[in-house]
């Protein structure tokens, strides 16, 4: 998880490996962390990475693949002692996962210009740690400003996270679109009574309001279709003790789907089932928005072009995709061109401690990625 | 809550009141507090008490009515001089509440050898602090054996948590049975997956599953008249965090009927109802009974009477009434004569903290008590 002592050693011990290689290593005031291999001329650079935090049952790929295929990518160049006129620069951005600290993908929309400092600086996580005093406490408030320089090209190697490359046999998503996404924290208020003597018809339980929503959502996806989502992450329940009707309920809920008029009428469905929930259950409730991404976004054509060239070269077959998952390529296509690669895992189990992957079908489109990033750097 | 720092400011601060009174202070290896006035034989106590712990949201009289409505009447017993055959004792039960420590009642389940001690001084709160730990933590950890020697006669006096003495116009309820009650905790197993890339049809949420549960429980309990209660207190989500659907739930719910056959109805429908939504969630789910009290159990008919004579001189207007809130007098039953006084508590509200009472009618039950108590002493 994003700032603990395994992101610091782990942090650690990326950066020693980065230096190993002859790169000189600089961290951003929100703790992104870049390795810089210097280009023949003052260019902006081509960056290449993703994240190295991942969620409390995480796999092993979702994040850590792309930053490490970015080093492996440059120790290649290296080893080539290969010349390009742009820096190649590879970058692990800060809490992707937003499993400790809210939102997901804090660290790119910092360097994008899309979430201020100060805000990411005092977001806080269960046990009320800042995300500041956090990076301090690792040492990894840096002191590169942000918003950041944009790079004259970002590259995303990242796992597909479901099982389409694998179903159509193809080794390389090019992704060409994402989904929009909104996450919403929803707070249920009733009041707290005795559960036992409290007759059923007088009490205000606002866990049995929230439960009836959480219930109601796999049908209202289902309505919108095989591409709909909509998921409750989290439910923190108070009092939360034994005998006591919990008067206080929080549910923090995301909804996906390609097309944002769909994702509207999910919406504006999930007001109605909240507002019959708290009608039938004397509850009060408020929605808050607390991510939105995705929408509207499109990468970069020319990338996007690159990659299938060199894919088309090295004979590794590509299909065009939407990403259902936020990544922080999100962010930093609204600032520079910007391509996702994605790669097959294996049955499309992601957020898993299963989470595995085809090392020999990975590699042929790590050498695609390896390729695009020397065409652009050069 | 039970073994916190303010329990033990109340502890001393009560202990502190009862050796002002003149009464000699002992306690039992479980933390129960006995307060001894004494007798002119040697003969067993009879005690009159209940518990000073409450809940997160608790208001001030449950619980805490009845141990210092033992201490007034102690009180008035030295101010008049009084002479009794038999010791009356003041007594505050450890964690009746359940709150922090389960289960409920916990002190005189092991005073009454229904709970072994070394199971008690295990028994863990949400932080993984055990009983027996916090025990000594606030030096309540006492010499007194445990179980107990069971008193002559038990008086337990307690707001009704309902409303309905305050409806019939009644001051006192004499309760002559109790609900059987049923604590469960249910836990539903699926897998951990991405919350966005990770389609509907591919999930196995164990949220949904137990909200579906969660859901069902009010129709459940309408189906068995107005008298059935189906609680979920407690909802335990794992891993909840932003992005990652749960694979772990554990429900804590509360069953409730008068009737034996029809609370095992309910479970029996409780059951069917996890089966379904683990079928349709494509979860697994364990039940574990948690803790059972209150069935068959009867109070003493002498000390009713009693209660009811001294009420009917005072001109104080009864009616019988059965207990559905546990109580620690369920536990003393078991093994003594034993009888709780039900006062009216302001519209039934309670595990709240608007939980109020009116003075001069709970005084009225409060003079009848002490008469009784007086009697059962003589």
């Amino acid at each position: 998880l994003a700032l603990t002592d395994p992101d610091w050693l782990m942090r650690d011990t990326f950066c020693m490996w980065c230096r190993d290689s002859g790169l000189s290593v600089t961290v951003d005031r929100v703790g992104n962390i870049f390795a810089r291999r210097q280009g023949t001329e003052d260019l902006r650079p081509v960056m290449v990475g993703s994240h190295l935090d991942t969620q409390v049952a995480g796999g092993r790929y979702d994040g850590a693949l792309g930053v490490l295929t970015g080093l492996e990518i440059v120790r290649w160049l290296q080893d080539q002692g290969a010349v390009t006129r742009h820096p190649v620069e590879i970058v692990s951005w800060s809490n992707e996962e937003g499993a400790r600290f809210r939102p997901p993908m804090l660290g790119s929309a910092v360097f994008a210009g899309a979430l201020p400092l100060d805000r990411a600086l005092a977001t806080t996580d269960d046990a009320g740690m800042s995300f500041g005093a956090e990076l301090e406490r690792i040492g990894y408030a840096g002191v590169v400003p942000v918003p950041g320089a944009a790079p004259s090209a970002y590259f995303e190697f990242h796992i597909e996270q479901d099982d389409i490359l694998e179903q159509r046999g193809a080794d390389l998503g090019v992704v060409t679109s994402a989904f929009p996404v909104r996450g919403m924290a929803i707070r249920f208020e009733g009041e707290t009574a005795h559960a036992g003597s409290t007759p059923m018809s007088r009490r205000r339980d606002a866990l049995v309001g929230a439960a009836e929503v959480v219930a109601a959502l796999p049908t209202l996806a289902e309505r919108h279709g095989d591409q709909a989502r909509a998921s409750t992450t989290r439910m923190d329940v108070w009092p939360g003790c034994t005998g006591i009707i919990p008067s206080e309920v929080v549910l923090t809920v995301d909804f996906r789907h390609p097309q944002d008029d769909a994702l509207a009428e999910m919406t504006g469905q999930l007001d109605r089932i909240i507002q019959r929930a708290c009608e039938r259950r004397g509850l009060g409730a408020t929605t808050e928005s607390v991510w939105e991404f995705g929408s509207g976004l499109a990468f970069d054509r020319e990338l996007a072009a690159v990659v299938r060239r060199w894919a088309q070269r090295l004979g590794v077959e590509t299909i065009d995709m939407a990403s259902v998952a936020g990544h922080d390529a999100y962010w930093l296509a609204t600032i520079a061109p910007a391509q996702i690669v994605f790669v097959p895992c294996v049955g499309g189990v992601t957020h898993n401690e299963h989470e595995d992957i085809d090392y020999a079908r990975v590699l042929r489109s790590a050498n695609v990625l390896a390729a695009a990033v020397l065409d652009a750097a050069r």
